[in-house]
């Protein structure tokens, strides 16, 4: 299973979120007020440290509204592709990578703010594609109700077509600047779309040219069926939640035949799972972090959130009981569906009480915490790496920015004397760092491809 | 007519455009291939110019499609808020403005994403509203042909309305961060607009704290009774075009009437015509300057421009003849009215051929072009704010980065000498160098307004 893997290429990304991953590490003594989602210079500090360990990218998540308590963890965040943008100017090679909803976006203005970020940062943009689950989300775009999961997919998709239509839209020779002739461009180099579909017309070609990678490279996270499809079509590289190893090999493979499947080559998409690293010099001082952490999360507030996520009352969960038996399925569940499902096998696995399944919940939202030294962090990647279920991983360290700086300063050089991870960048470009070709133009001729 | 205006304050903006607003500019030997709408260096290297120069601002205007003739000028720019963030990252001082469109946005994205510039820049945001003419653009967001011009209009209106609640939607004290309490903020402090209007709905809150201006600088540019109206209401700077002194200052009089008449103090709107200066060391120079500029105009392509902004067909303007007698009223064109009238005004009262007129539009697309030397650049300019014509001035350089460059390292000098220019910025946000206040949260106490 390890043939899809070039060795010295792990793939880490850097997922970046305020004073972290836990929702009780904003309190924690070291946790300055800065630590929050709109704090520029917070997230540009992040970046950089990302930059130094060499990780691929960063990633911010994003939904386009204020969720959950707010009272009662950081929140409230910069538009995901301002803070891209801020963190290009303050960085040279790293990868950067943001959710855009394609649900609560049009075509033409996200193709080219992402078009834009990708000429602003010399070919480093990502897009992690998300339908957006919530109905409170949705009652700020004007809809009572959130569109339905499959009805959200279909525009995905037909969103994204329309989107590498866009991107396409300038082939890479366009621009002539013959200043003699008076001819800026070539315009019979320049496609418009003339797109008419299901959910969206857009007429006209692009007003950005073609930009460095052709296109941001595309993420997707949503590991329901239709999230999977989404991917084996589309993505380049899925960030996905798995608690044990042999849910992450399934997942693998199931996504890389998906992908196969689909017409593209298996290597064309990067599997990252998440994790939630808690890093001591010894077991026993990560164990001890790891409790620091779960004695600040308020019961009643995590309580509240998980009765959220199953669609429950507060009061059909009481802390100290398993979940109730009777849960609906994931079918049932408008959005949201694959981290619905994780969240019932964990707790009906381990046979978690309520009060037990949130403190795992709290330290990654149902990515799996892994709490150890740096060898042993280092030993459980190698395992899921050389064992067929990642080809790399999504970091989320529990408390930013001390988190990041232990994985980079204790379990990079681990990785590294081992040969599984890049002492220096070899590319400039996001693509080049994922081992992923700039896509050709499906306007260009084959000797302009060749060429 | 000096009582508006407070000495030292003459207010400049630096409206920036890829090689310049001279159509031909990109054709001038000193033109480099980089002089572009999507060349983030040349954009950034142009606004450090601009703050060199201590301009109050820099501005990019926009439309989300790709309009005109592609082949003839540089064409296709990054979305200018990405451009503005990255170029936030690059200055310190000077105010970032940028156009976007309350027809081809949503309010929550759009509002999020000024008060994350705010944010990111520390206080410098404006946003220059516009309702976006043109069937093109609507035909790239899956309309047939754009909204009626008053039914744009009243759309923008709510859009501000509802705007305005979203950056209000956090008090400046929301967030407390009571570690021991696990308190982070003070839900009592943040306000969901539950706005229900005819255009939106939009339930939550913002998911951005409350920048550090508030809200971003709010600025118009079209002067249709509509456009006005809207100005007067909501607009804190106003971008206009005028040929001449007596329709600037009856500009000048009409808006600041209404202004007034809103409820709102007359200086609260600081009025800018447009200049596109063309300075020689001569005024012989400078007269050479514009005619090589112009001689650099290709008729047929400015004639087919002229035609769309006509409504009619390039065949019916014959280069040598004035314009045809019987064009339509203002009342009867749905989209950029005010340009229309004033284009049709200029030809008719200088009785100009088309030939003569397209090189009129050639330098400023109807703003006000003037060649001289430095003190003649200054003498006009002073002319104008003595006048009651303008608060200060929107500085449009026919060749870039030359024209800017040579403006400031020659024009201001004189305007510093006679004391209307600053040497130094007093404050730090764009608000400040405008000398307009913070605006209070429509929800804090009267207390805390008056701390």
């Amino acid at each position: 299973m390890t043939t899809n893997h070039r060795p010295g290429h792990l793939n880490l990304n850097a997922f970046l979120m305020s004073s972290g991953h836990h929702e009780a590490s904003w309190r924690l003594p070291q946790s300055g007020p800065d630590a929050t989602g709109h704090d520029i210079a917070h997230l540009r500090r992040l970046a950089q440290i990302a930059e130094r360990g060499r990780f691929d990218s960063i990633f911010f998540a994003d939904g386009p509204g204020l969720q959950g308590d707010v009272g009662r963890r950081p929140s409230g965040t910069l538009d995901p592709l301002i803070v891209l943008t801020a963190i290009a100017a303050a960085t040279e090679r790293i990868g950067l990578v943001a959710t855009a909803s394609t649900t609560y976006n049009s075509p033409y203005n996200l193709a080219r703010r992402f078009a834009s970020i990708d000429h602003v940062s010399a070919g480093r943009a990502g897009w992690n594609v998300v339908t957006t689950a919530g109905p409170d989300i949705a009652r700020n775009f004007g809809l009572d109700a959130q569109p339905a999961h499959a009805e959200r997919y279909a525009r995905a998709a037909e969103f994204l077509e329309v989107a590498f239509k866009l991107w396409d839209s300038w082939e890479d020779d366009a621009v002539v600047a013959d200043k003699a002739a008076g001819i800026w461009a070539d315009s019979a180099k320049i496609h418009p779309p003339e797109h008419v579909g299901r959910y969206f017309s857009v007429a006209g070609a692009l007003n950005v040219p073609r930009s460095p990678q052709g296109r941001p490279l595309i993420v997707q996270a949503g590991s329901s069926q239709d999230g999977k499809d989404l991917a084996a079509r589309y993505a380049e590289a899925v960030f996905t939640a798995h608690q044990t190893l042999g849910d992450a090999q399934e997942f693998y493979r199931d996504l890389k035949a998906r992908t196969v499947a689909a017409g593209r080559d298996a290597d064309g998409v990067r599997i990252l799972p998440g994790i939630v690293p808690v890093i001591g010099s010894t077991e026993a001082e990560a164990r001890a972090q790891e409790r620091e952490l779960d004695e600040l999360i308020l019961p009643q507030y995590a309580q509240r959130q998980l009765a959220r996520t199953l669609r429950l009352a507060p009061e059909d969960l009481p802390l100290d009981r398993e979940l109730p038996a009777d849960l609906p399925d994931e079918d049932e569940i408008e959005g949201a569906k694959s981290r619905y499902t994780l969240v019932v096998r964990l707790a009906r696995r381990e046979r978690l009480t309520v009060r037990e399944l949130i403190g795992r919940l709290g330290g990654g939202r149902g990515h799996r915490t892994f709490a150890g030294t740096p060898e042993q962090v280092a030993d459980t990647l190698q395992e899921w790496y050389d064992a067929g279920a990642a080809d790399g991983f999504n970091i989320m360290p529990a408390a930013l920015p001390s988190g990041l700086e232990q994985f980079t300063e204790h379990v990079l050089p681990v990785l590294r004397e081992r040969g599984l991870f890049r002492t220096e960048y070899e590319g400039t470009t996001l693509r080049e760092h994922y081992g992923l070709a700039r896509p050709a133009n499906r306007y260009a001729t084959a000797e302009q491809v060749g060429a």
